[in-house]
């Protein structure tokens, strides 16, 4: 009932026709001899594998779980030989460091497999996506040593990682982190000292399952003489079974997993509570950096939780095209489409097309909006170019706290509406659309909450540099829509135009405002990020608004259904959905004194 | 860890401030012993009741679901006992017609005691709220033998009443029905004319359980003369036991319970597949009038769903902040709030107030719209002055697909932003939060979708009319705010009335596009809802606010901290929610070229 094909067409858009991604990889040493070519065969492969391996599964698991029982974890039927499968693909080690064992593809390249991981199976999908995440920490941060023996069964899929991070009383705020590591004699089979951890994890990802040998769990704790706060926190790795001297899973370590947190959806994804008694491990990166350490890994990894709104959105969307194709209820407004049959189908209907071009619109802008980000990531990692390199981080910087709450907020809406527009079938298990709902919401609340976010980009990102790097990214835009005068998109122009000086004007007012009262960012923030997103929404619409035009004017009037296609949901964004942007700037004036007007008392019930 | 305590004080205050319930039952016959002590004494008792005999059980009954067995359903652990509670009590006839055995109570005052069991145990909810729309249709409709047996008992909770309308093959578009009913010879146990039945329902809320000895089915069906479409449809009562001479459930009659659906919630509702094999039935209501006969009830029952979401909204938001009260991360943006804690109470972060507030706002504003209509409907059945009536109806008329569409998308955004709050710990099913995400997902598809309600408002509410029924609602809002000339509230005052200027140009506009093409209603139609809720709400925020003014200036400055927060709450509104108006009014006038450019196959999946 579900229905999934991975819309490879409009990722050839992005890659090749939007941010024309054959010259970047050229440009680029690393990723020379990445052709076009090469990466259609590897999306096709992807597509094909995804499809085949993971989506049947995705329904099953859901219903099933993962069952823990004497302190071990089973996942979903399937998984294990799915696992196999992409590790015998190489799957596991697509972007990772060729010279660890990984294949190197680019950001640009990878987000597009992200996509389809997600889409087919978001259970399964976190396994990889934190084992990705792991081996970028290890690889940027990990004496090599550790690299040479970790990072090769990692990228081989024969070893996952996990990150662990939370603890009961702490989330958001890691300053509390309890978890203790004292220096233990001697050194590992690395070479490394060794240490002893001690403490509680919760929500721990993959911390436990049957899949792999080994687990490698990279464990944030305090060294004895940790200064208090972020400022006295160090990341180790610990291995559930500790390498032999030929560094393969030897005897138990002390880390046990106490059980399985019971979750509105992601049901495939085992999520530990991780308890570690003198776990061996060793430190990653310098004493007291890690969360610093963290912080190196969080822009690829917030963008891939972003994905998972991104992957959920488009199944969830196709499903929702598949079931209308199928269901005819009521007759087109303007009498019967097909007056032959008992009821017209439920695209005639004006209010189900808007519910389907919202979809669409958010989806495929949402899809530009990722592979932008990706590639400046690469840009930024890659480029020989110092002054390129730098704008990039600058870019990603601003924009990886959008691309995390925005991809997951429009994702969870998508799905929601996705599920509308089955009518009563959406809200019953069998038709799959009511778990994209249950699996998306998560992606706005882990990996640092959506408000996170917004306070990353508030302060971090926009106040600390009072408004410098959204000044340069008005800059890009408003020289690429100058250089772009293509009359017949005369009226889009001018309402991205439009929206870039709305960002402008909030902009300098919420600076203004903040310079007085610390707490008027705060009580900007999520309207900011959704003023700043769909404002970058609307220029990547805008650039693939013209790349359609000049597609069809290369082909002639009998053009590529797709393009017009391109331009319909360019439209509809444009007009439908940007107009939002005057009432978010209204939002994000009101003020701090909205917020902070009631004591707190009264927020809380009283009993 | 959920918490909740129906909000009596803010009951009160709509039921007795705001709306002057006192005199408005005493200017109606029917009503006119109700004081608003009696009402309050009632209040009371809902509240202890529904907290002590429901709340306990809600998610045990979401994890235990209903179970299907040999054609029988039993009902979670502890319903059929809080059943029989309530109806010891006399609660499944609060609202029922005295004549047969109700306790005669204006919608007033059972929409507080309908928001009380929603957000208490929604799958239980639905059962008593079924029952009363079953009710309400014999009470209208049925003949006069049929009421004096059948209504006692189910006022008394003893038999329990069903709506069965969808067919696999159509919900919306109920003129595809095939159930068929035929004439038997020889008449019921109440004289009436018998029919079998034929044919399969979906969807039915507590179609079979095990917690009454009888359940009477109202179904949908057609005659063997029927015209084609919604005009050939009849309305049959037919109990899942026939009655004896006596009155008493006698022989099975041919209904049977086919199976389950599998839910995303609502899992203590029993929702059933049920099959009819030439049941025995009697004609309800004139034949082929059976949609007719439906409608009288459809505005009680929309309202009722419209409760569901505001009574999730709130139990979700209470038991949010029963959280916020005991976690802390993170420091107030100023500096420590209490540096001799570890961090501060989260709801020093402006972002965390900002969904404290929304929350608030939505439900303080739910109440009071679902207050009113429920007054109008009162006052369209049973005020002494012609006029009066003839009013309420057309507010009724005009408010009703408003009451229902809106309070369930407000209500299911705000357990959404209630589990946000949360963090991780939302997501967990022990907290509950993700438990009302998911009971109040339901309420925006079901008894018509929220699609289908805004398509009766701007097709036949609003054009049918040619918004005569708007300009009556706005010109009484008008007069309202020329009544109330409160300096202090004048910025607000400017608010409400830019809001309800935008509502006449958007309605204008709307209109004469209209008349061109009949595409542009169903274009605008979820806009149009949308805008007309917000400004509904702002004008209800209006008067509780003018309302609290007095009550504050009735105290002195040192009045009651409950008016205060109105104010606040009502500015947040005005300030942060209400500018939406002004993105839904540029949403609807883009028109419908925006959404029907794209042929059909454009939207569907290719294989």
């Amino acid at each position: 009932m579900a229905y999934y094909q991975a819309p490879l067409r409009d990722m050839r858009f992005v890659l090749n026709e939007v941010f024309q991604a054959g010259d970047e990889w050229a440009a680029m040493p690393a990723t020379r001899e990445l052709t076009p070519d090469l990466a259609d065969a590897i999306l096709e492969e992807a597509a094909r594998l995804t499809r085949a391996e993971l989506f049947p599964l995705n329904q099953s698991a859901d219903a099933q779980g993962c069952r823990f029982e004497a302190g071990r974890v089973a996942t979903p039927d399937g998984f294990k030989e799915a696992r196999r499968t992409l590790a015998e693909g190489g799957w596991f080690g697509l972007g990772g460091n060729p010279e660890h064992g990984g294949q190197g593809m680019p950001k640009l390249l990878t987000v597009a497999f992200e996509e389809m991981l997600y889409a087919t199976n978001t259970g399964f999908a976190l396994y990889p996506a934190l084992n990705t995440g792991a081996t970028l920490l290890l690889d940027h941060h990990a004496p090599e040593p550790v690299k040479r023996v970790y990072l090769p069964r990692m990228y081989a899929g024969e070893w996952l990682g996990t990150m662990c991070l939370t603890e009961p009383h702490c989330g958001t705020d890691l300053g509390l982190i309890r978890t203790r590591a004292e220096p233990l004699p001697g050194e590992d089979t690395t070479g490394q000292a060794r240490y002893a951890l001690t403490g509680s994890k919760i929500w721990i990802t993959g911390g436990e399952h049957d899949m792999v040998d080994n687990i490698v769990h990279l464990v944030l704790a305090r060294l004895p003489d940790a200064p208090a706060g972020t400022r006295g926190i160090s990341l180790f790795l610990v291995p559930r079974r500790k390498l032999d001297a030929a560094g393969e899973p030897g005897e138990t370590n002390g880390v046990s997993c106490g059980g399985l947190e019971h979750k509105m959806g992601i049901k495939g994804s085992a999520t530990c509570v991780m308890h570690f008694d003198a776990a061996e491990g060793v430190l990653i990166g310098e004493p007291h950096q890690g969360l610093a350490a963290m912080f190196t890994m969080m822009n690829y990894e917030r963008l891939s939780i972003g994905l998972q709104g991104l992957g959920l959105g488009e199944v969830a969307g196709q499903s929702a095209m598949d079931f209308a194709r199928q269901r005819r209820q009521g007759r087109a407004p303007q009498g019967a489409a097909e007056p032959d049959q008992p009821a017209d189908p439920i695209l005639v209907h004006p209010d189900v097309r808007r519910m389907a071009l919202d979809i669409r619109a958010w989806n495929e802008g949402g899809r530009a909006f990722a592979g932008f980000v990706a590639g400046q990531l690469d840009r930024a990692r890659l480029h020989p170019d110092a002054a390129v390199r730098e704008d990039a981080e600058a870019l990603v910087a601003l924009l990886t706290p959008v691309a995390k709450a925005f991809l997951t907020d429009r994702g969870f809406d998508v799905t929601v509406e996705a599920q509308q527009l089955y009518g009563g079938n959406g809200y019953c298990v069998e038709w799959g659309a009511e778990q994209y709902v249950r699996d998306a919401r998560i992606a706005m609340i882990y990996e640092g909450t959506n408000g996170i976010q917004a306070m990353d980009l508030v302060g971090r990102k926009l106040f600390r540099n009072q408004g410098a790097l959204v000044a340069r990214l008005v800059e890009r835009v408003r020289s690429e829509l100058d250089a772009q005068r293509d009359p017949e998109l005369a009226d889009e122009r001018r309402r991205v135009s439009e929206a870039v000086t709305g960002l402008e004007r909030a902009t300098s007012a919420l600076l203004a405002r903040a310079r007085g009262d610390a707490a008027e960012l705060g009580a900007a923030a999520a309207g900011y990020l959704s003023l700043l997103g769909h404002v970058v929404y609307a220029w990547l619409w805008w650039r693939m608004m013209t790349t359609a035009r000049q597609g069809l004017q290369q082909q002639g009037p009998s053009g590529d259904a797709f393009y017009r296609a391109k331009l319909a949901v360019g439209r509809y964004f444009l007009t439908r959905l940007l107009p939002r942007v005057e009432s978010l700037e209204q939002e994000i004036g009101a003020g701090a004194e909205t917020l902070m007007a009631l004591p707190e008392e009264a927020f809380y019930p009283r009993d």
